[in-house]
């Protein structure tokens, strides 16, 4: 029934309202609404405030909604490093779990582990599987997001076309949702530090590069959901640096942090990276500086094509302090149209690591309550 | 009355519904339904088929979409070649006009010109002003989309912030809508040739080079009104080009009609290029070909960061046969991912040079019904 969801809609921002409030708001029959309400409430999506606002001096009652309702299972699994919460359906963090657990080792074995720590961390937080409503879950790879199968992820061995929403339906018997770890950090980012943004570009710089693009407030994931892969973008100079895609000249190749890493000594990771940044070591700082610029030049294309009015720089290499921002808005202010840069914002994710958790549990929720009937 | 808008939304499929078919589509009350339906009705939105469908058996009335309730002025201008044109609410066009005229020759002088035209064209049409729902006009520059008004435009002295909006209304009474000319392109070849289409690039390769952009079935304009502002992009190895923005290796200047005519003996504009190139003159086909593949180089950015469905040459250039579209393809297929080209179609505009024209009527159309109340 399209016209709860409507309601719901309405209602998911914390306001109470009357029926009045909403007969006004969605000019539905006051008779309807009453009917759709008394739904809500016995599925206790929302709460009754007994004669809480008056109304032409009669006391009414207010609807709203139950951010308490249900909670939700949220994880997102990067290549070595996982984090899973459940939240409530606000996206609240009610309790958290971080681990070094590689996804090389397939989908059944890192899966199996999820199922176990959603389980934990549902008793410690002090629920139970019927409170949950939905799971979501980030992959380090392109996702197809009708079926939530990854599509030849390159650094996932085993994963290619694996039915991971059916794996974990199968087991936890609630609705899943799967993306890829950059769209939802993205949802996560607008979701909580840009709500009021229309269009927002959030990059992700770690082992490799990826964005996820927020257009006209909902994330856009292209007609085969390829949309922000822009780590093979070819960047000028770069013609003789092969990338594992089999192209050369790719941006994560030359700017990526495992690109980065293999140039100094003694770096394995993007966190390594980091820390010799953090410790002042002035051939990781160059680096990383340079590495915003080549990031910047792409970038510099995107904020023309597309015009957004936020980007956001998260991922781990986000976390070497300004010399990475610096030496994107560097490149992007001298090489975008000026009507495009007048007031655009270029900043570090808010979020930092939990963007992906955040954004994972943002994805169900909005999935749940237009499926609410 | 939002569910007014609503009802013509459902409605302006042309298919023809019955009451009880609107009151099933929207959830909305009988009588709300009844109460628009007699409003839409006495403006003539919509026309009645008296017992052409039966429902249980019993006649009942059936309403559609009335297309010749209104009709529209439509307005492409060009640098020195403009086209005008009355359509009705389905964007047929009606009368139609050419003219070289000059942009140059400033606001008054062109927009003079233009309400003068518009009324020949409407007597033409067997129409008159009390007709006319809105009109809708394209510039070659950027416009703000909010207040019409073009934001320093490169070709189009004494336009900057000229409020076009305002000057028309003032002479005709009816609502004008202004946007640049490469977004109404794009509106108008996804209304007419893609409307099934979720995601759309439509690039105009004229004596510059810009593109529209259909982001979810409407046209994404960006923070500032700037999206889609690709000729400025810097392309490799063009360094040492000085492009009119200030900046240099810019695409437009490296790639765009006006610098390919400059390369060519006899040739001064876009026009002269592609009469070269359909007389088999083999320099210009190879500059052709060759200006293809570096906007192929851009594309193949624009595909992995948005991965459209279909990607539209359209434009002065794209008349010069296959020559341009295959060195795009070419780029583009051989740089973009494999996912995001997978069901890629990279094709020639079907309106040609009315796509402005059908564009600007469906913003004015979209706008017009949108409002009504």
């Amino acid at each position: 029934m399209e016209s709860m969801g409507a309601l719901l809609a309405i209602l998911r921002d914390g306001q109470a309202r009357t029926k009045a409030d909403l007969a006004q708001l969605t000019g539905l029959a006051r008779s309807t609404i009453t009917q759709r309400l008394d739904a809500l409430l016995s599925d206790r999506w929302i709460v009754p405030h007994e004669e809480t606002i008056t109304s032409g001096g009669r006391p009414a009652t207010a609807f709203s909604f139950n951010q308490a309702a249900r909670v939700v299972l949220t994880a997102d699994l990067g290549a070595t490093h996982d984090r899973l919460a459940v939240t409530d359906l606000a996206t609240t963090i009610l309790a958290e779990r971080t681990a070094d657990v590689r996804i090389d080792r397939g989908p059944e074995a890192t899966l199996g582990w999820l199922v176990t720590s959603f389980t934990e961390l549902l008793a410690e937080a002090g629920y139970t599987l019927g409170d949950v409503c939905g799971v979501g879950v980030g992959l380090p790879g392109p996702v197809a997001h009708a079926s939530g199968r990854p599509v030849s992820p390159p650094i996932m061995p085993g994963w290619d076309g694996f039915a991971v929403p059916e794996w974990l339906n199968e087991r936890l018997g609630v609705p899943v949702l799967v993306d890829n770890d950059v769209n939802i950090m993205a949802l996560g980012e607008h979701w909580a530090a840009h709500p009021q943004t229309d269009h927002l570009i959030f990059v992700k710089i770690g082992t490799g590069i990826g964005c996820g693009i927020i257009s006209d407030r909902r994330l856009h994931r292209g007609a085969r959901g390829a949309a922000g892969d822009i780590g093979h973008i070819q960047v000028a100079g770069g013609e003789d640096v092969l990338c594992r895609c089999g192209n050369t000249g790719c941006l994560e190749a030359i700017a990526g942090g495992a690109a980065l890493a293999a140039q100094l000594e003694g770096a394995v990771t993007s966190r390594d990276v980091v820390d010799l940044v953090r410790a002042g070591d002035m051939r990781a700082i160059q680096l990383v500086r340079q590495a915003g610029r080549q990031i910047g030049t792409v970038l510099a294309s995107m904020v023309n094509f597309f015009n957004p009015a936020t980007v956001v720089i998260g991922g781990a290499l986000a976390e070497s302090g300004e010399h990475v921002l610096a030496g994107v808005r560097e490149v992007v202010y001298s090489r975008s149209l000026p009507l495009a840069t007048e007031h655009l914002r270029i900043q570090a994710s808010e979020l930092g690591d939990r963007a992906g958790m955040t954004g994972a549990a943002v994805m169900v929720v909005e999935h749940v309550l237009a499926s609410v009937d």
